[in-house]
């Protein structure tokens, strides 16, 4: 399954700091656990915390699952209630289907995102929360948190599972972690100087008037203005201006002489 | 698995008609193709289209994963070739983790999400392009797309299984679609569609190689393939269609026949 999909950066940079740590209320599956810590490490989140994982701790099938995101299992704390599991944070973010009739903000997860990169970056701790994987959580989880994430999916088929929400939210905090650092540099571009790039437009526009292609000679500005649109929107490089002078000349070459 | 995520609204809006077509080339495992048809159907994207299937279809290991989406493999397209199922998009992107040398524009799943929303709202079609599970797209594929995404995940961890992608990129379009941000100025109009800008390509490159362009036969593909990248990156359109057709029949007059 590896290599659909991958990043292009060599390293992250400090901006990985301001990412929340997760916390998984009540966790069932050990399966749903490892593929959680694997979409945590995807997105660069680190630090994980269980809450009476129902089947016991350590979990083998968590291990089997996480694959490369094993080492956020190993350093994971365990704790009895979310309650404790909460205590030490500063900014709770809670994910939950529905409303809770609280008086609590309720935000998209880019909203939500940009709120616990900006807590963090000024000195709070932040943690998303995510239920069990049926029940959701209670009311006296979603009573911890200082805001409520809610996902708009397709209202006729809106359930993720447990895996697919950490790696939704994850994504989201990671995006708005590195909008939050400075912008890398352009990548080089060796563009073709406008002297280069007229050389071959008149050189063009020369063999196409000897072709024909102008039909009257008062049509020849115009199109060649557009044939120059159509080229310079290309973002024309060195590279591709000897490209093309090669390419007119090949293409006069392929004419058979025997005529 | 339910619940742990879900929507608020009661129904999407017209906007979802702006969200794009799924194109999965060479799906190995059904249960890939089914929770991608589920991805799909969480953000609200219809439209899928099977290359080549490992498997054959229908398959039943794809229906048993689906589940709500099942719906989208009983209308999904079926293929022999990537080149035929892009014929009628007039924008298509590709996921790749690798950086193919190809002049190309490179963009985040946001920007590119932005991209799409803005081209089908001008009219145009489109479609995000995901290769198989283990080796991704071959440069061939890669050639067919007018953009290219990485996402920038963990680099010490980046591997996404295909069914996140999707769940990713759909993601992301959908909230480019709620958003429906004011466009950029748009570009030229209407699009060339993929058929008839291969269909370019091919009378082109069999004309180059009769003028001898290629030096060796090896180099053609990877020549081409920067031919068409950086007439892609123009946008063509389907007046640009003609006027290269005329172009390169003038250029072939200009050639004095005394000789």
């Amino acid at each position: 399954m590896a290599g659909t999909f991958s990043g292009t950066t060599e390293t992250d940079g400090d901006w990985v700091n301001l990412l929340p740590e997760v916390i998984l209320s009540h966790p069932q599956m050990g399966e749903n656990i490892g593929a959680s810590a694997r979409a945590m490490k995807n997105c660069g989140l680190n630090n994980l915390h269980l809450v009476a994982p129902r089947d016991g701790w350590p979990n083998p099938a968590a291990e089997a699952m996480a694959s490369g995101g094993a080492d956020l299992l190993e350093t994971a704390g365990i704790y009895d209630t979310t309650r404790d599991a909460a205590a030490p944070f500063t900014l709770i973010a809670a994910t939950t289907a529905r409303r809770r009739g609280m008086a609590k903000p309720i935000l998209s997860p880019r909203d939500a995102a940009q709120r616990l990169i900006e807590h963090k970056s000024q000195g709070g701790r932040t943690a998303l929360l995510f239920g069990a994987e049926r029940s959701g959580l209670d009311n006296d989880e979603v009573a911890l948190a200082d805001i409520i994430i809610t996902v708009p999916l397709n209202p006729a088929f809106s359930s993720l599972n447990l895996a697919q929400a950490v790696l939704l939210m994850g994504w989201e905090c990671r995006m708005a972690a590195m909008m939050d650092a400075p912008a890398d540099p352009p990548p080089p571009w060796p563009a073709a100087a406008s002297q280069d790039k007229q050389f071959f437009f008149d050189a063009l526009e020369k063999t196409l008037a000897e072709g024909g292609f102008f039909g009257t000679p008062d049509m020849q500005p115009g199109v060649m203005r557009n044939i120059k649109a159509m080229l310079n929107r290309a973002d024309l490089t060195e590279q591709d201006i000897s490209t093309l002078h090669g390419m007119v000349k090949a293409i006069k070459r392929s004419v058979k002489p025997s005529k």
